[in-house]
């Protein structure tokens, strides 16, 4: 049985004014997959409210205003092993009405990719299938 | 632009030694959708660890015995308008070594039904399609 304990984490696919996605680049100096693209997210806060902690998270990673950043909906769930956690993504979507990032030291480039494109970029293995799936979502909508 | 606020539920599917799934139904003076099944779970208190919450909520409306339920994996998410917030369920697997539940007042009902079946019950809205998708994640794999 397994039994290593499970720990969630809240990730945003942040669409911006024309509609494309918004990837993260790890760092070099990232303990887990440095150089690999990744959404903006993280865990909460002890006490944080849900929303709160995810918009802080996006501001904090991205330096969009939090008026301008709009959480649509949700959109799934990824699963990985880190350490010794089972770690839980969950993913939201939201809106943002501006697409001007200015990142922290934990990534070293953005880039805002055509939802149709994300599966083509070199992201972190836990978030291949959320990414394919979110696509597979979209097609058809615009 | 929709802003409510999103508020964070998290809900587990128990199966029990032979497999079934645990369906609880709400009691007639619940606020919301009474009389209709759902799968236990509700909200994190402020501070609490994922895990610790998700379990504490199982066992609260279940009395199963926490060292008899394990979680094993994330299942999807689902989303739901509750009066003036946007609630997002956050669903994961446990396995339950008992089917033995004593209900909390919450409850008036609990069935545990094949993984088939789920769709067929009288489920609250907002868990129909994720019982439908959990079913279909399921088929083939016994």
């Amino acid at each position: 049985m397994e039994t290593k304990p499970f720990a969630l984490s809240v990730k945003v696919i942040v669409r911006g004014p024309d509609g494309r996605c918004l990837l993260l680049r790890r760092s070099s100096a990232s303990k887990g997959n440095p150089g690999k693209w990744e959404f903006p997210g993280g865990k909460l806060d002890p006490g944080e409210s849900f929303d709160a902690g995810l918009l802080r998270e996006v501001i904090e990673e991205t330096r969009l205003s939090a008026v301008d950043v709009q959480l649509t909906r949700a959109v799934g769930v990824a699963q990985s092993e880190v350490g010794d956690r089972r770690v839980v993504y969950l993913f939201m979507e939201a809106i943002a009405g501006s697409s001007d990032v200015e990142l922290s030291e934990e990534h070293d480039a953005y880039d805002w990719v055509p939802v149709s494109d994300l599966q083509t970029r070199d992201l972190a293995p836990q978030y291949q299938d959320i990414a394919r799936q979110y696509a597979r979502s979209c097609a058809g909508t615009g």
